[in-house]
């Protein structure tokens, strides 16, 4: 039987990119004899300017019956200005990630030794990091109710809650993926202030007795948001709620310096979604110019999480480090020297897969 | 009429730096012919082995009455894998903010020349960052009621709430400090996701025809964490809120390689209080090793913020970069070179003061 993929290309340079991380499957089909059946659906700004919502039914039910999702990107500059708008794409990422249980988002953070002068960290800082930062994604301050403004208008709130499964449930994860690596879990909260941090803590001191392999260390974000930067080689596996995860994930992709090679996965309980962790990068839509290697390596992330297609991840890994070798890259990360095409990049990946 | 200082040594290494703050203010004192009050209190761990409580009473009522208070630092780790004991020196300091009224707190990041090199970031781009962080002290989700735990102990709640005053005074002092620096101001939010963060963004819209000659952006709080690593010149004055104001200033105070040299003011209603970024460092306690340098500083914020005395805050930073310039600096910032007491480096600013 077939495996399901829902593909939503979304906007700005998300069509493009996408289109070449399929280049890059249909590869890996060839090669290894996999089937896929790949459908394609409407999401973000494109998916407002058609239908009139970010996340449309039809496209929720396409990715309630795929194995997995590749997307692209969402957003454009003319939801910038206004963030009360009523519809605005955003909102569609966040009902895709209620609605399809996306509880974790996993970001691998670690660098490619030709791109590593691209850091703002000094090299010998940054050179070998390797961790994986694990966001729980549907709860705590962004889905917490109450929500709103008083009667006069004067007074606004948000709520921020976690419920003891759902801590639980993300925690395990960081525990297991730690186990898979070099056995130490960070647990990133603010303790000494919230108390959804606090059940956190204790949530993390109640299930570590399970996991006696791992070295479990609790951290407070504003640490964490300064060791990423002094010492990112310290980590292995972080782990930590909606808001903190938000922030700390997009200061640690800066660190690499390769932001145009940085895949993520978010693990659901109906599917999981496969992105890029940049944006839509409005500028340069249509001008076959963007970096499609975060894309093609969020594929990887799919085949390994997805589909438990370790040899096929592992190939389209080795694709992307051998095209930085022979410098087919796009001209983000050109160098001033020869730059390639979008769709020339993806052609040489799914040639050297092949 | 003699200002009134409340001076908090508070824990670990909080005495030995804030001695050498006082012999600088006596240096002022002489020099300009000032005349000032100290009255000590305790605060912190200290305070709690002494009497039970973090902020005791007594201190309240001295920095209520007081011009200013010059404080050390709190926190010790006996309480460090514990955050939800009963008593715990930060419940001091939140309690500090809360009744004193501590509602901006302003933390200038700027580089020394001769320390640049331990930046973890490049020199090119941390050279000639200067940028001023306010962070609002008193409310959002630090303060906001309810928090706490369902009966059944399985769900945990934090509330973060704003008033539009609340948000006004604090973009408003923004605005202020822009206007007498570079005249661009920053304010972080998460307007996208928070119904708080889009009250703040109406504020900021509402006030800014006021302030005609500041251009104001507004930032995500995520794309902010990015840009504070991968162009930190590009900021002037940074306002936010205080989770975020948490996070991001700790971020920002790393990026300069020199935690030890760097002071912040908490402006209140009632007074203000003027201390190290840096912590309590038991490990250093009683040693006379550690850097006096950013009390220090914070002493010269102190003569400014609280005194309007600008010619003895900048006599205090002059006194400060002369001190780096001759190499009589702690063991912290000597990079091999000969280490001076934290003694020795006061005594050397004094002097120089007279
Ligand atoms: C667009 C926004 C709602 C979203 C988030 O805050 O989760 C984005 O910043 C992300 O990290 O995917
Ligand atoms: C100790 C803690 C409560 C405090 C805070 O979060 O405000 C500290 O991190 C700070 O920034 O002063």
């Amino acid at each position: 039987m077939a495996y399901k993929i829902a593909v939503l290309p979304g906007d700005g340079i998300g069509p493009e990119i996408v289109a070449q991380a399929k280049k890059v499957c249909d590869a890996i089909t060839k090669k290894f004899g996999h089937e896929f059946e790949y459908t394609e659906a409407l999401v973000g700004a494109t998916a407002i300017d058609q239908v009139g919502d970010p996340y449309p039914a039809d496209t929720h039910e396409l990715c309630m019956n795929s194995d997995a999702v590749l997307f692209g990107a969402i957003g454009h500059p003319k939801f910038d200005n206004d963030p009360s708008a009523k519809v605005r794409p955003e909102q569609g990422l966040l009902k895709m990630r209620k609605t399809l249980g996306l509880y974790a988002n996993l970001r691998p953070v670690n660098t490619f030794k030709s791109l590593i002068h691209k850091s703002p960290l000094k090299t010998e800082l940054v050179d070998g990091a390797d961790f994986m930062c694990i966001r729980e994604l549907t709860g705590g301050i962004y889905f917490g109710r109450p929500q709103g403004r008083s009667e006069d208008g004067q007074t606004a709130y948000d709520s921020c809650v976690y419920t003891a499964e759902e801590i639980e449930r993300i925690i395990r994860l960081g525990f297991e993926y730690a186990g898979k690596r070099r056995k130490k879990l960070t647990i990133v909260d603010k303790a000494n202030v919230l108390a959804t941090s606090r059940l956190w803590r204790e949530i993390g001191q109640k299930v570590a007795p399970d996991y006696p392999d791992i070295e479990v260390e609790y951290m407070f974000v504003d640490n964490a948001a300064m060791q990423i930067i002094t010492w990112p080689k310290r980590f292995d596996v972080m782990v930590t709620e909606n808001m903190f995860g938000d922030i700390l994930t997009d200061e640690a992709s800066v660190i690499s310096g390769s932001m145009g090679m940085l895949p993520s996965a978010s693990i659901g309980v109906h599917t999981s979604v496969f992105e890029p962790i940049h944006g839509s990068y409005p500028q340069a839509a249509g001008k076959n110019i963007a970096n499609p290697c975060a894309t093609v390596l969020s594929a990887a992330m799919m085949f390994e999480y997805a589909f438990g297609m370790m040899k096929e991840g592992a190939l389209i890994r080795e694709a992307v480090d051998q095209s930085l070798e022979a410098g087919v890259v796009t001209e983000d990360i050109a160098d001033g020297k020869k730059a390639y095409s979008t769709s020339e990049v993806g052609d040489w990946l799914a040639e050297y897969i092949e």
